[in-house]
């Protein structure tokens, strides 16, 4: 794996002298040196490679990409610490050498990941990253969460962020770098907003009609009709066979669809699944107090971005949860601005990793 | 396997020679041969010998067990075919050696099992004792819920049964012999007043009140303290290491605790899950009309049996889930009888092996 750069004796290390290397000014507030951002998700991996420009004013938005990469998943609870690594390693070399770049030109590197719940697995990432490069290159390490927030607000950590694909989870960030989450638990407990949710609760419903205890509903046919199968019954064996969580969020459209024509049991679990994820937002915003400055209320009508990423929320359809669930927050925080990114969340880690290294430059000037 | 009685060539069959056989007397209206009842579950399987007894007077209440053997899972959707036939075959011949009998004496099997929802289902069970018995042994083959029901009814399939343990299903049969099933889909397809679905959702409120949306609960602590945990963020690993039902199911004795002591929270999800069993009953006996004849209202005061079994109904605690569904069935249908029963459902299966004998040997005589 180590056959991309120079190496100090660690096998693992790609070395640069920093101090000797030539930073060739582009003309555009750039120079030879790229930043690494990478969206480490459960089923694929991407990394992009940007240059990385001198100051605010420099930065164009969105950046140039020098080079993309996509692999295979990175998260370690799915695959182990040996296979995510090498992916990373993987991903990260063949952006690289897609930018006609190497390691030695990496000054700084985002990951964000998902199964990052805790500091340890924080730290136990950045051990792995800091195996692979030099002590010089800065390296940063956040939840997938942080990474599409960032991707919405050009990598200023302010504001919340709500991801609502096969899973959902809010995740906001305070001027004063206080951060908060809601949901983002897993179906067990209780992610009720999304797409396996919403998905769960209509084949709930199909059953429920089946057996007397629920009223008739579109979703019987609709559902039935999408899987193939030709009773209710058949759901039990269906979902026993693969309970994959995807595989079952994959409805979503059928329930949107049933809602659009007016059936009350799917417009009833779309209503419910727009108040939960309004609900994960604005718990996030009164812990962080995005909205204003009063402590007690916490319903101020201070302006805070909510950057809404994931198929759920971005169907487009004319039963549009995105818009149901900017609405209903906007009822309690008008303040409340919505921003659909306009770059991948790869793009938002390495927008992060470019923002922390402004700040950090910001304080040591004024250090 | 076939060591334990003559064959009539093929190595699997236990053959018998009926006609020839002697049928001592024993006084008691018994000979010496044997009914067979088993209960299969996910977890264990449960055999059991009773003698035949020729005619309903003579069949004492509860019958005498002549042996009684338990093996492991003998569910085919758990541990293949192969595994489940030879877990069956084992706890039968242990069953049989026990009571001091063998293969040849077996006059009836009927085995209740998890997981036969469909008759094919139950037609490939019946090929595997089909390969073990000769053609003269009656076999019989049942979802377990319905071993269940001849539990608390002494064989009778009339009424409805209600399980709540770790799952929970709902199952009747009418007097004419329909039959009709609520609920028993799996957490997936939301069989919410189980074990699993109460322990789901006090875990989930537990993270609610964590995380700013929900309230503050007594489960925090309690199911913390339960699980060794020092903060509910830590739940999320909890769950993901092992989403087994059973060890979620098992926290329900923390929740009826906090429920106990008033908590609001916990209080909530025991009333949601007595509507939601109380609701699978309902069902039932609304399509069978168990409460009288009135086929539109549905809604007679004629007396039938609701068997009630599970962890979650027989808990015995101050916060009695059982007393409260039978409650609330009541207020609908007032001539519900609750019965607890004074069996083992392996013994229900032998039961209602036995029914099936009288009711054809009554056929056969009028016929």
């Amino acid at each position: 794996m180590n056959n991309y750069g120079e190496s100090n004796g660690d096998s693992n290390v790609h070395e640069k002298q920093v101090e000797g290397h030539d930073h060739c000014e582009n003309g555009d507030g750039s120079d030879n040196r790229v930043i690494l951002g990478i969206d480490g998700g459960t089923t694929s991996t991407v990394c992009v490679c940007i240059p990385l420009f001198s100051s605010l004013k420099s930065l164009p938005i969105p950046p140039p990409i020098l080079g993309r990469a996509v692999s295979g998943c990175s998260n370690h609870n799915s695959v182990g610490e040996t296979a995510a690594r090498d992916t990373l390693e993987e991903v990260m070399a063949e952006a690289l050498s897609k930018s006609g770049s190497d390691w030695s030109a990496v000054h700084a590197v985002c990951l964000g990941v998902s199964g990052v719940n805790h500091p340890t697995d924080q730290e136990r990432i950045l051990n792995w990253l800091r195996e692979i490069f030099p002590s010089h290159v800065k390296l940063y390490v956040q939840n997938d969460a942080v990474a599409a927030l960032a991707s919405g607000t050009m990598g200023k950590l302010h504001g919340c962020v709500l991801i609502a694909g096969t899973g959902c989870i809010s995740y906001g960030f305070a001027e004063d770098g206080r951060e908060a989450r809601a949901s983002g638990a897993g179906p067990v407990l209780g992610d009720w907003g999304s797409g396996y949710g919403i998905a769960a609760k209509a084949l709930t419903a199909v059953i429920r009609a089946h057996d007397g205890r629920g009223p008739q509903t579109m979703l019987t046919n609709k559902i039935l009709t999408a899987l193939g199968l030709s009773s209710p019954d058949e759901l039990i064996g269906w979902t026993y066979a693969d309970p994959s969580w995807a595989r079952i969020a994959a409805l979503v459209p059928e329930v949107v669809s049933c809602a659009e024509a007016c059936d009350q049991v799917a417009t009833k679990i779309l209503v419910d699944a727009v108040q939960d994820l309004a609900l994960s937002v604005k718990a996030v915003v009164q812990r962080l107090h995005l909205c204003g400055e009063d402590f007690f209320l916490a319903d101020g009508n201070g302006s805070f971005p909510v950057v809404m990423v994931g198929g759920v929320l971005e169907a487009n359809r004319t039963w549009d949860i995105g818009k149901e669930v900017i609405k209903c927050i906007q009822e309690q925080f008008p303040g409340a601005h919505p921003i659909r990114p306009q770059v991948e969340p790869a793009v938002g880690a390495a927008l992060l990793a470019w923002n922390f290294l402004m700040t950090e430059s910001t304080e040591n000037s004024h250090s």
